[in-house]
């Protein structure tokens, strides 16, 4: 099953420090409730696990933003969760309240039940990738995607959303070991699911930290990075199509730790809002072993007015300062992006501005 | 009305840079829920404001802690909120709600009607501080306190505490000026309220900068940062007995911005748990001008067993390393303290483990 040729390698070639001559924009959660046409998508689909586990509306509305934007990747739609559900857990989205599991792992027993799920439970997962792909007819690559083994651990000891993490904090504090035994599984787990997205199609690959910055210093690197490396240290490096298949690792709240994620065998870091992209680029994106680096506006400012999304988008991508413009070498590269996935308020025509914005004042930057 | 002398100056020593013989440690929220006697007081006055606005309820709850724990330190029984609540916001606590204003703060009429408030209003606060000096009799000194510029106008705008701010950065983004208007207005009123504090009784002071972290690079210093330094420069020096009275800067999420804060006018800087503390007093706590560190265990380590929060404390002991001990002269000094507020779930007698390894390896810590 060849797909079409890709069109637009501007996201790739930016992930593996590559000039371009723009800088590529996403946004994290792009296909969203912000967008009247995947409200409607939605409503027939029933539910949010409806949506993700049907292909044809997983392609729907992954293609969305895309027809609205000329955004340069897509982003699999699908749940961070799908991994923790196909290990038996039951999830589910009550309406308004986030994802929930019936059965959270709360003792050992629970924890030794755990086992690396049959993939099989997840084909409507590579089923989607395989449609996008088709479906998307080589505009743009596709991004597949996982939480992080340390943010599914998160919701698998919690059940649900938190405040305080004090349910999986107090099995790391209190039983290190079992704490260490479920991230190993899904971390495992983790690396088969994303190796199938990319046996599927995916042309890169991104892990989720969004709860790694809740942890302590030392916490941090012993029960979250470490297993986001034994993630990526089992990725495969190319597709099908023999093409290198960039890996993202995104850490909410991981500013404090730019330095020793500097040793993540990755190409690409995304960072929230509070981290400087300058600053950012000084530690982890010059030199050899330099990330790429994706991010960063805060969400919010897509509800100032236009001019002002305008100025701020300005600001970061100076912050970043030029990109690597050598065509013949590799160097620090920035994939514009929200610090964080896009509010379900955000006013759809204010995201046309801040693509825009990106690609316009990008050119400029380059002179 | 002259205190009693005080007996255990370890804790300001401490926050001027001065050698202590142990590592001073008092524990924010420390007279709160996890602890019985606690709850039964406030069972008797109703609610948490009419626990707050009592001034012999607060004077008893703020001395229940050190009933049953050598901490070295008292800290106001009080709300961040109440300055807004004195502008006329309408602050209530629903149960298991959170703070909550009757009349939060959404356009420019009510941006432009807000006033420093009469400090008539926020004498149940001050009568507290003195009441609690007498109770004290020298026991400990007493920390007063506010919640930050920012913090408050996160609140004061938002109406309850939020997910994702979106109500005060839609201001702060789309009304950069009303914006100013109101953190200006929070500055000068934080100020007159910590002074009155001072003149009261309060050895220290602090300023919860509690939601400073959600801010981006460039907003934090623009609309939080700023705005502290601004209460900073209008606080008294002294107490009415002469004795210098130490400023603590605590921004939850702050990490990205330490080198920032070194300019602060302050002798303490407050660190979250992300935060190494070996690292942060290679930035901020050496040489002129360098900060005390007060801080930072994850407040989930305390539902560990013992062992383990012993070894945890000895850790971040550790991180900060050998502390200032020549008597003569300043230099690097740490507090102990969480990272953030206690859990209303921590058993008490964990605390006790905590505070004991804290008077116990710093004193070993010193050879």
């Amino acid at each position: 099953m060849p797909y079409a040729p890709l069109l637009n390698d501007t996201f790739l070639r930016a992930c593996l420090g590559q000039a371009t001559d723009h800088t590529p924009v996403w946004l994290m959660r792009q296909a969203g409730r912000y967008l009247p046409e995947y409200v409607a998508t939605r409503a027939k689909a029933g539910s949010f696990m409806g949506l993700a586990t049907n292909v044809d509306y997983a392609t729907e509305v992954t293609l969305q933003p895309l027809a609205r934007y000329p955004l340069d990747a897509a982003i699999l739609f699908s749940d961070i969760l799908t991994v923790p559900d196909a290990m038996g857990l039951g999830l589910s989205f009550e309406a308004g309240e986030g994802p929930r599991f019936a059965r959270p792992v709360r003792d050992e027993a629970a924890v030794r039940a755990l086992e690396v799920p049959d993939l099989d439970k997840l084909r409507y997962v590579f089923d989607a990738v395989a449609s996008i792909r088709r479906a998307l007819a080589g505009r743009v690559p596709l991004i597949g995607f996982s939480g992080s083994p340390w943010t599914l651990a998160c919701y698998m000891v919690e059940g649900a959303g938190s405040s305080d993490y004090r349910q999986v904090k107090t099995m790391l504090y209190g039983r290190p070991d079992l704490m260490h035994h479920l991230l190993a599984i899904n971390a495992d787990a983790v690396a088969a699911y994303l190796n199938a997205q990319i046996d599927a199609g995916a042309q890169a690959v991104m892990v989720f930290d969004s709860w790694g910055g809740v942890l302590a210093d030392g916490a941090f690197q012993e029960f979250s990075l470490a297993y986001t490396a034994r993630v990526l240290a089992q990725l495969k490096r190319d597709g099908a199509d023999g093409r290198p298949v960039p890996r993202i690792v995104f850490t909410k709240g991981g500013g404090p730790w730019l330095d020793a994620m500097r040793g993540l065998d990755c190409d690409v870091l995304g960072l929230d809002w509070t981290v400087n992209l300058g600053r950012a680029r000084a530690l982890v994106g010059e030199g050899v072993g330099g990330k790429a680096l994706q991010g960063n506006i805060d969400p919010n400012v897509l509800f100032a007015p236009p001019a002002r999304i305008e100025a701020e988008v300005a600001r970061v991508l100076a912050d970043f300062g030029t990109p690597h413009r050598d065509r013949a070498t590799r160097g620090p590269t920035h994939i514009f992006n929200l610090g964080h996935g896009i509010s379900q308020f955000t006013p759809p025509e204010h995201v046309a501005v801040l693509v825009d914005a990106v690609h316009r004042h990008s050119r400029a930057l380059r002179g």
